[in-house]
């Protein structure tokens, strides 16, 4: 499926092609560039910059919250460059101010040892019956999250941020095509659409497997079933929490045997619009790409972002090299050189005027 | 996992190892013995034998109903030996009477051409919700089937077939231990359980699968959801009407976008207990195996037999040379070849004394 070999670092109609091209080797060097550039120009960096460089990320950050603890004291600064960032389909500069929570968990029914001839379910109990009967019981047909609390601290948007979300790109018009739907969820456009797609909290079965699940009609009776679903969260939504409220709630409806595992529990992340880095950063990139800039108050994506908004108390801008036909994560991921070169400018004008505006 | 290899017939203790050495090929050989023995010892078979071979069971017949429509005037005849047919456990001879009928269907959401970043979830639907929901409304927790008029028709056992199940062997204890499990389905045992077990409808989850079904954390949102069912069925009740009630039912809850494809229908078939070739094979198998014979009113599984019952209008009785530990379906398939010669012998004998019966 990759036109070019993934390690070949091919150069193509001005791409680079590569695995990590993108995310997060096009966003490291760029930044490398910048920091480079001062010190060959003005023999040094106008401000104090610390680095980190964390490589499993892609895993859930299994080891990250440990280091935060360790070197908390050591990492504190005013303000920080989120890993990611970019443009976006009209090559505007991308400032994001958040992102989602998530809680990932999996869930696992075992009735027996070993499957069954399905002539047996009259007698043999079924797992697939109660995993399926137990996610019914987690969202109604309108959306609505059934877990009792689930909502308890979600927090709305703020007038300021309901303003910056009401100018946000509408990228309805993309996500039909691309997946060749007639409409959303609840008939959602618009500003309810935005609201929805950045602010809902989401309950997304990510897989669910039991059985025969290959051609033909072969008669199982399956000893296990699983299922896997993400939890997006807002603001002050505490995954821990909510992981207990959701095992209360399969207790509660008589699913208590059902295995729960917890995969990955990140909060959200969120810095004001009003933040010094905020503006910094979109007013550099409009200077550097020659287009307005897009704030997004949040991306409906999760990361471990919330270390240091929340923990280590640094708004966050999320700002870079990416574009949106990077292919991150796919065949073909690839960085644009232009853009490449012109996110390592973006990163040194708002070293420079963070600065300034800290003189 | 084939200890020798399923094409090489290698003999081992008093066992041919093959693919297909039970299941079919150990019957077929075994009755073709019989009638060899006649036309050796005397120059011909007593009575008029007609043979069905059909080579498409194990994907369903496709073509069988086209058969016996074409030639049904040339295949009627007083009565029928099926297929299968054996020894139990303990070395008695198997008389079945009759199998379940089944109903295989399979169950397709699909919401978008691709599937997505679930970070699309608060506006984008996720097929594998509707699929579970619409699961769920098929049974509920006490296995009962809750598709409207699914049991409108289904017979219940006769005073004559209940004193049988009452003396049929109890597999409890041996499924209990092959599955590694503590009890049954609503606590079912002694009568109460035989009676579920070959004479309740069945409604199984034999296949549901969506999404990300590996290991980790993937965060996608399917495209498609899918989940394959087989229903047993009772005589008298017809899998053609009661796909059309499921249609139905899945319209009147709301489901009428999800794709139902029929893969499997068979009625049930049901031989009464007081046929004469169910005593006479019940008998002769007594004579040949020196053990009381167990007569089963009907198997809890399913296959085409009904052509014959219901549409030749023949009794049929199932009976042969398998044993259960033939591994028929799975490696190291084999036959015993004590029970292949017994088994032609008891063939034999049933054929004698269906033709002494008819004189």
């Amino acid at each position: 499926m990759w036109t070019h070999p993934p390690f070949s670092a091919a150069v193509e109609d001005g791409r680079v092609y590569a695995r990590g091209a993108s995310d997060n080797k096009g966003n490291i060097v760029s930044r490398l560039m910048a920091i480079d550039a001062f010190q060959k120009a003005r023999g040094g960096v106008p401000c104090n910059i610390k680095w980190v460089i964390e490589g499993e990320e892609e895993i859930g950050s299994p080891h990250f919250a440990e280091f935060i603890a360790k070197y908390k004291g050591r990492l504190t600064v005013e303000s920080a460059i989120w890993e990611f960032g970019g443009l976006d389909y009209d090559d505007r500069p991308l400032v994001t101010l958040g992102l989602k929570g998530m809680l990932y968990v999996e869930f696992k029914v075992q009735t027996a040892l070993k499957d069954s001839h399905s002539a047996r379910a009259g007698v043999v109990e079924n797992p697939a019956w109660p995993l399926v009967r137990m996610l019914a019981t987690i969202q109604d047909e309108a959306g609505r999250i059934l877990i009792e609390g689930w909502y308890d601290d979600v927090k709305p948007f703020t007038a300021e941020e309901l303003e910056v979300i009401r100018s946000m790109p509408l990228e309805e018009h993309s996500i039909r095509d691309e997946l060749g739907i007639k409409s959303f969820l609840y008939g959602l456009t618009g500003f309810e659409f935005k609201k929805a797609f950045y602010g809902n909290p989401t309950a997304n079965i990510a897989g669910i497997w039991s059985g025969h699940t290959g051609l033909g009609h072969k008669t199982v009776l399956p000893s296990v079933a699983r299922a896997k679903m993400d939890f997006r969260l807002g603001p002050d939504q505490d995954p821990v929490k909510l992981a207990g409220k959701l095992k209360q709630h399969l207790a509660r409806h008589g699913f208590g045997d059902v295995e729960v595992s917890l995969q990955a529990e990140n909060p959200a992340a969120r810095t004001p619009i009003s933040s010094p880095i905020a503006k910094i950063a979109a007013r550099a990139g409009k200077e550097v790409f020659h287009k307005e800039p897009v704030t997004l108050v949040t991306s409906a994506a999760s990361g471990p972002m919330h270390y240091f908004t929340n923990i280590l108390r640094m708004p966050t801008v999320a700002i870079g090299c990416n574009h949106p036909r990077s292919n991150t994560h796919a065949p073909d991921e690839n960085q644009r050189i232009d853009v490449f070169v012109q996110g390592a400018k973006w990163i040194a004008k708002v070293i420079e005027d963070f600065a300034k505006s800290s003189e």
